[in-house]
């Protein structure tokens, strides 16, 4: 028998966009919002994550998570958008003291119209209308192509606090006839925040019409879309927060944030040249300890140019019970050695019947948890 | 920030078969081995697993594993062998004390030629001969299925233990002509361990005329394969130990291990009802929360008619990140409540894009830990 001893520190902003390992020693207990006893929770995990609202036994979904224009989202953009707004959330709405609810006021059908174009059919669009020209540089792009809301409950259950998330294109991909070649609109980084604080503005001004939202706190977040084959979600460039039933964001703050795939490809310039180099070593390391491997990549999350967490993915045709054990215990002892200190890891081993096994580090610690999949 | 305090109590020989959530401080330090430094190993992150032996960089992956007859493995029972072996090892070869690697002493095609029946042109095979007969009573069936090696290396790196599993058929699955119907012949309980552990013998005896294998300690675990359509591995019946240089194991040790699947179907009897019942109780619980959970089922495995671990497995529909926050939580919370307490949990969630999220009691812990699976 042996005993280890391990403290870990919650810190809330960072665990949760790199996914986060937490424990807890008694779950009735943990809960700090002492909610009245007819609302039904989730119950908590971490402080670092929200309580979830249940009703009437079931979990409500969001109205209008993944709903997109007629050009599809990424995989990475959506889960993107969602955690990051989540976590500028939590500036204002901490999470001991507000629960978590999924969208519930912007209905479906009333945020397709939003992100559909201006039309005599359409007079909600926020997008502008088709000026009826083809070339790149001519047309009216689609600047929103997301809209997310996030709902932040009191403990007695009331809506106390709102944020909304705007996905903005930095490229409009069309086609000039159905079914066509794609083009792409570029837009520039000074037009999107342009319109995308327009925008806010407007979703506003129709929330705070709606019953029970003229005085309640909203945020709102602007993020730029990932390119279309991009192997990592965009960041948010921007938020603001509407007090007291304004309908204007008067204060914007801004937000530097940058991901990065790892290996790097065709001459991309690293955001840091050493943390590029220190993967390099891991993938290295990692590659030559099994045959076979077919591939480690890397999604590197930037705060103000520092690095603030990383996703790996090892990818092996092993899978092995025992090979797995060994080759888990094998990459927390590389990451320790050649991956960057004092930041959250999340590393997944999956082999084609999936993942395998996980090594994460928490954000503010040095040990490494693992878990490998097991079956009986 | 908020500080929880943990104490993970490796308790070796359960933590392993449930898939271990395991943390360390300080990777290396955690060496209990003074190994002579000319040794290569993968690390260690827990003390109830095996250190790895590396050989010049590369891992030696294993010459017998997933061997099989003409009839193929589960890979549940592919699992389950070498799990289950590598626990009862860990009763003889102390995790401490002895390096782990996969079986390099038995080459492929010999342990092909072990698998196969006895014949004038395979005079190694352990199967008997084919005597011709096509009823499944009348016929000699295949009693051993699969064959696995595990090596125990001594801190220098020199083989110092050994470890066999037999894979024993319950039912032999033939055909009476190629691509023709599957046939079945069903062996007895006493034949399948009178078999086993003369093959058991003939296995020694070859051993110990193998180049520094004379002396070495071999520990021989017979297994019981799961019926063909499991959806759990089958269970190791009997292990001995073979010292000093003895062709036969003289003292045979009786293992009473059970696995059953829940939910329950057909009519089958619950090895404890109120485990059965539990689950029952867990599963309504967790999918009335969501709405179009698509399944919720579960591994149980039994040490002498006691519970002593389950893998559960939630599949959904949902994939949102902050939907899998929310279900994550509930189910921690809806384990704590409702599954049985005091026994290793693994839970993971799943959507057709893969494993999202995972949930899990160490054994000995009461409290849980979860990851949820992010993305930048």
């Amino acid at each position: 028998m042996a005993k280890y001893k391990l403290w870990v520190v919650a810190a809330a902003t960072v665990l949760l966009l790199a996914g986060c390992t937490s424990l807890q020693s008694n779950l009735s207990s943990s809960s700090s919002i002492k909610s009245t006893k007819k609302l039904q929770t989730t119950g908590k995990v971490t402080d670092s994550m929200y309580e979830g609202v249940i009703d009437n036994n079931q979990y409500k979904t969001s109205q209008t998570r993944g709903l997109t224009t007629q050009q599809s989202n990424t995989a990475f953009d959506v889960k993107s958008l969602e955690s990051g707004l989540l976590n500028i959330s939590k500036k204002q709405f901490p999470t001991d003291k507000y629960l978590y609810q999924e969208g519930q006021t912007i209905k479906t059908a009333e945020a397709q119209k939003w992100l559909a174009r201006q039309s005599k059919d359409n007079t909600l669009g926020l997008n502008p209308e088709d000026n009826g020209e083809k070339e790149p540089d001519k047309r009216n792009p689609l600047y929103l192509q997301q809209i997310l809301e996030q709902d932040f409950l009191g403990a007695d259950g009331a809506l106390e606090g709102m944020s909304i998330g705007l996905g903005m294109n930095q490229v409009d991909y069309y086609a000039k006839e159905q079914y066509g070649a794609t083009f792409e609109t570029k837009i520039s980084s000074a037009m999107m925040a342009q319109q995308g604080k327009q925008m806010a503005n407007k979703v506003l001004t129709r929330l705070r019409q709606k019953k029970g939202l003229s005085k309640t706190t909203i945020v709102v977040g602007l993020y730029k879309q990932a390119p279309k084959d991009s192997l990592v979600g965009g960041t948010f460039f921007a938020y603001g927060v509407s007090k007291n039933g304004s309908t204007t964001i008067d204060s914007w703050h801004k937000m530097n944030q940058a991901n990065q795939v790892f290996p790097l490809v065709n001459d991309e310039k690293a955001v840091n040249q050493s943390d590029a180099d220190a993967f390099t070593s891991f993938k290295g390391q990692v590659q030559t300890f099994f045959p076979n491997l077919s591939g480690v990549t890397a999604q590197a999350h930037y705060e103000d140019g520092v690095l603030a967490g990383m996703n790996i993915t090892v990818n092996t045709q092993f899978y092995s019970e025992t090979e797995i054990m060994s080759f888990t215990q094998y990459i927390a002892t590389a990451a320790d050695k050649y991956l960057p200190q004092n930041i959250p890891l999340d590393i997944s081993i999956s082999s084609a019947e999936g993942v395998q096994a996980y090594v994460g580090r928490a954000a503010g610690s040095k040990g490494f948890s693992t878990h490998v999949f097991g079956s009986y």
